[in-house]
């Protein structure tokens, strides 16, 4: 598909470019006066977190920003694998699929050696990243994600719409109340910034806050959590262009040194002629900020001539422009706790996203970790909130996300300097071309963290049977669980597994049967499934609502390797009654494919089989042996509610 | 994504079941007095061919129908391979594929040679109609599809929606006005149909009509078209239930014969729970209409219990029944002119879909014809009105869909006959097998027709060059342009070549390299692109307006079997200057693939290359040497008119 040919349009990619509208403005309505939980910052961050909260009924969700509407332009574009695979945890993930454009290849220039005032491609070099995902990471505009997320929002059981126009000045919090949990501690007040509005102030009261109000975040600041690094040295220009050059590699990702006026990145974006640049600016003293650097987008195509001499760029339009500097920073908490509080002190506010973290723009990370952040945090505030989990979950959030955030500050500390590198080409070629290849080791090395599909939580109550990763060798327990297909025993189709771990707060329990038949009733698989549906400490049973359906608070799905298998013959709890007629559900129990076996792919034990317990964020709680009935209890004992 | 549990809702499957409503019926509007194209009613021929006319801001479409509002039960739901190729070439094709429930099986079942009055599975097989196409067909209710063409319409530059509550009692046209292009000769009477408006009557004059009114089509009267072959003598009963059964296929395509009692065959659907079951009826007299038969779903209830008997169907409840009872007839003629006119004369009012040609549902054709009809038609509607062909391109329709109207009512004849006839179990197992597995062999045989691959349309002035068929032997000329894949020369990126032909009433030309160096100005491949950038006789030269983009009217594409091609040495034309910036487009250019070769796949001849053109439907209207410029240009001569 081919759009901003007569210059950018925002708004959804699926209108044609003359038909296209910006997404709509909601009317303004008035704040609610209390809500379970509130949300500052319709980032990626925020709007995450919302749309989490939107798939719950019985949570009541404000989700405000000081804008006056949906984000049009610009910003991050970089979409990673794992950021598709949340969003087909929302069921969202084909649009991202649809419209990313799918960077295949990366060149490298650097000053030739023979004329260094000119550029001269050293090497083109296959993506690094394939393989890692079903999905492909792929580029768009960071507006067109919020979309995705803001239709998710409206159309869910909640019909959740933000709130705009409204700044936030203040977050209190009354710190008698922080340990009761149906306590409204948060006191948030708003600023109007409309100019109907002027001036008018609302106050919201919250069970929960979360603060994803990005870098300069007002809620991080109300919690006094100070954000510890370096601060900004380099500045960058990032613009969004439609442009004519006899760059030959214009529609490939590429890294370009020049002798004497830095380095430039481009990416080539969706739609098939808008193209973004990266300019590297001047050194800038420590503390300035980005809004003192006096420079116009002609001043940023000026530098991006110069550098890439001999080339010509003839810039037909500027669709957005910035200048962006930032250090790698990082929150000393993110949550209001003190530092090293314990578990079970209950945290009443959060910071997530760029409110917690920031660097460099060029790892394309910032939306890619941010919106992880919530997906992280999203579930455990619905399951503290439902009653279903103990408060001391929220704690977790922090632990395991800083962890992530520290590692990404460190990756971009190491970009940053690669990048920022001027070759002397006057060296000769032997020594210019280790620095653009140190860039291509550094993209190799850290594949898997650029697509978020390696990111991997520490050992926890929620992280936790290391001691069984043998019996499944490619199940990571704590990264994501990995999808690969199966064959559906009732119908013959084929099933993503991953892809069954929807983002609606439920747990997973993947039963991979061993050799035995599971038609016995004396195999293990058999007794497993018998003791969830059957046996008093079975957690399923415990923390169920009697009322509810089987599978509403933990999911159990079977896959084997015997491909005769007849849904019929195995235990009814594989296919449950379910739902107001008590209907059989047929699409728990799979069979591994031939060409495409899960227990090759996934290093799964053959003989004795396993159980991989997958936590609502789609992250590997724990791998257990199949006959581990009392461990299987006693990991959801740890943190789970009875239910009556 | 499982959706229907707690009992069927219409609407977008994307939103949960509790969230979701019916898709939205626009506020009643007067009519239009005068428009270019009327279309009556909003099934899939109505709604495919407002579809695509709403493509063109410079022709105006109005789109009426009887009912209240969009279809939201029942009807078809079969959807061919070849017509989510269609949805894709309206950009549309990826919740089709993502919202149809794959049948990767077929059972069947007769009486039990050892216990008659049961019945027992005979065999099992794979569903035939793999790897026909890159898309899989599906199951889906036939009201999603609507929605998803009303949402293309309604996105699209002339933001066209039907107007419902409006019945046509009258389309009358005035035969002094027909051979005047520019006149209105159409004078359609249409009555309000709902309480408010109830007695209102309105008139519209339109340059053109298509009746996609259905079986008992208003305007295939009108225009006194006479439908030929049998009358229905023969009804089944259809219906769509939720239920419980201890029958072990039930997620699986079922045909099920029973000793005494008839057929019934199973179709499982999308969301996991639903189910359509057709039941077979007694013979009826002829001539009576399937509301004359009195019968409820009860009553179809109770005969399917009885044929499945030793299983037992526990129906908890019936979302959309019918009973449905159609023989095999076609229009004599599917147009208003006069049998065995020239195509000289124009034709003015059409008939589409169950209009001209109505038969069983049982192969699931009845949408998948329909569509296809109206999507051969549009094209060359919208380039008659925009004065890009001569008129007598419409005639065409008439000659091209009724070939394919025959040979579906023939396939229904044979089919029909197969599964309505029982078995006689008694004579032993070998004769019931044989019954079923004639079927099986029918859909064998047909999976070509079945799935829309295979249709191909008689040899004529826009389905020509049969003489070449051996430069490119698995690109058949008259059949649908079979998509493959090849990367982009520009980006590394993997395209699907089928997929660029969009439905925007382009002629696409694809030129595919012979083994000649196409940098080599004097290799054919050059010389054909300077042809057409630069001759005096190019196509591209006299039929694109001189105001228009280079590819707006005839788009060319280039496949070479050169892997390191670079875009800046190839002609100028292969990556054209386009829109108010005159940026380039870099996404005209490709080059086979390794492991998965376009000239392998479709047999193209390495040596010379070959030209194919493909029609704005994606059919193949003939196939050229590389250097037959002369015959490329006689081509379009023949039916194109010149541009200034
Ligand atoms: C100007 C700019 C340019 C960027 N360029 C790039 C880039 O080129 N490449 C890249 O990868 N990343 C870029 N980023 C970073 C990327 O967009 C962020 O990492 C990502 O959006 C972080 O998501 P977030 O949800 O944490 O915060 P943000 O997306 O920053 O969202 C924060 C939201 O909070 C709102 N807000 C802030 N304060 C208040 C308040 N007091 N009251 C109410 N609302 C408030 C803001 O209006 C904003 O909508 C850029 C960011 C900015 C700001
Ligand atoms: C009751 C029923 C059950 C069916 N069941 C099946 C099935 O089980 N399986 C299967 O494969 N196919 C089935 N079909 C057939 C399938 O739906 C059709 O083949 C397909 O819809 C044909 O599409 P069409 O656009 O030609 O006509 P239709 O979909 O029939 O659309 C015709 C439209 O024209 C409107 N219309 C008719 N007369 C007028 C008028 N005078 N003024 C204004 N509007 C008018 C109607 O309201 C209707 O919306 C069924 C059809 C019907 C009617």
């Amino acid at each position: 598909m081919q759009f901003h040919l007569n210059g950018f349009k925002p708004g959804n990619y699926q209108v044609p470019d003359a038909a296209r509208k910006a997404y709509p403005i909601p009317p303004i309505e008035d704040l609610p006066r209390e809500v379970d939980v509130l949300i500052i910052g319709t980032g990626p961050a925020g709007l995450t977190m919302a749309r989490q909260m939107s798939e719950f009924e019985d949570i009541s969700t404000c989700i405000v920003d000081m804008a006056e509407g949906p984000l049009l332009f610009g910003r991050a574009d970089g979409i990673s694998c794992r950021t598709i695979e949340i969003m087909e945890a929302f069921n969202s993930s084909e649009m991202v699929e649809k419209e990313t454009y799918k960077l295949k290849q990366n060149t490298f220039w650097e000053p030739d050696t023979e004329s260094p005032s000119n550029i001269k491609r050293t090497h083109k070099i296959a993506d690094a990243r394939a393989g890692l995902s079903e999905f492909t990471h792929g580029i768009v505009n960071q507006a067109r994600l919020h979309e995705l997320l803001l239709d998710g929002m409206a159309n869910s059981i909640t019909n959740l719409r933000p709130h705009y126009s409204r700044e936030l000045v203040d977050l209190d919090i009354d710190e008698s109340m922080t340990q009761d949990l149906g306590a409204y501690p948060i006191t948030a007040t708003f600023k109007r910034t409309d100019d109907a509005g002027a001036g008018k102030v609302e106050t919201v009261k919250a069970r929960f806050a979360v603060g994803c109000d990005g870098g300069r975040s007002r809620v991080r600041k109300s919690l006094d959590i100070a954000l510890e690094g370096d601060s900004a040295d380099k500045a960058w220009g990032v613009m969004d262009i439609l442009l004519n050059t006899d760059f030959p590699d214009i529609r490939v990702k590429s890294f370009i040194q020049s002798k004497d006026h830095g380095a430039v990145m481009t990416i080539p974006r969706e739609g098939g002629y808008l193209i973004r640049f990266y300019v590297e600016l001047d050194q800038i003293k420590k503390d300035t900020r980005a809004t003192d650097i006096k420079l116009t987008e002609q001043d940023l195509i000026a530098k991006a001539q110069q550098i890439f001499h001999p080339y010509t760029l003839d810039v037909k339009e500027v669709a957005w422009w910035s200048i962006y500097s930032v250090g790698q920073r990082l929150a000393d908490r993110f949550d209001n706790r003190p530092l090293n509080s314990t578990d079970e002190v209950i945290p009443r506010a959060f910071v997530a996203g760029d409110a917690c973290h920031t660097h460099s723009p060029k790892g394309g990370w910032g939306l890619n970790t941010s919106l992880p952040d919530t997906f992280n945090l999203g579930w455990k505030m619905a399951a503290v909130l439902q009653g279903k989990s103990d408060p001391k979950l929220l704690a977790t959030y922090g632990t395991e996300r800083r962890k992530v955030a520290n590692q990404l500050i460190n990756a971009d500390r190491e970009l940053s300097k690669l990048v920022a590198t001027r070759p002397t080409a006057g060296d000769g070629s032997e020594k210019a071309q280790v620095d653009t290849a140190k860039i291509e080791a550094f993209m190799k090395r850290q594949s898997g963290f650029v697509s978020g599909t390696s990111i991997e939580y520490f050992p926890s109550y929620i992280c936790t049977g290391q001691e069984n990763q043998g019996l499944a060798t490619g199940f990571n327990i704590g990264q994501r669980f990995h999808s690969a297909e199966a064959t559906r025993v009732a119908d013959g189709a084929s099933q993503h597994l991953g892809h069954l771990v929807k983002a609606d707060g439920r747990w997973r329990i993947f039963l991979f049967g061993g050799a035995q038949d599971p038609i016995q009733t004396t195999s293990d698989a058999h007794q497993f499934i018998d003791f969830l549906a059957n046996d008093a400490a079975s957690p399923v049973l415990k923390y169920t609502p009697k009322r509810s359906d089987f599978d509403s608070v933990i999911d159990t799905y079977a896959v084997f390797q015997q491909s005769d298998l007849s849904m019929h013959d195995l235990h009814g709890a594989l296919w449950p009654a379910k739902g107001k007629y008590g209907l059989r559900d047929y699409e728990k129990v799979f069979h591994a494919q031939e060409d495409n076996d899960v227990y090759d792919l996934r290093g799964i034990d053959r003989d004795t089989g396993c159980i991989v317990i997958v936590r609502p964020d789609q992250h590997i709680a724990s791998i257990l042996p199949v006959t581990a009935h009392d461990d299987l209890a006693q990991f959801f004992d740890v943190f789970m509610i009875g239910q009556s």
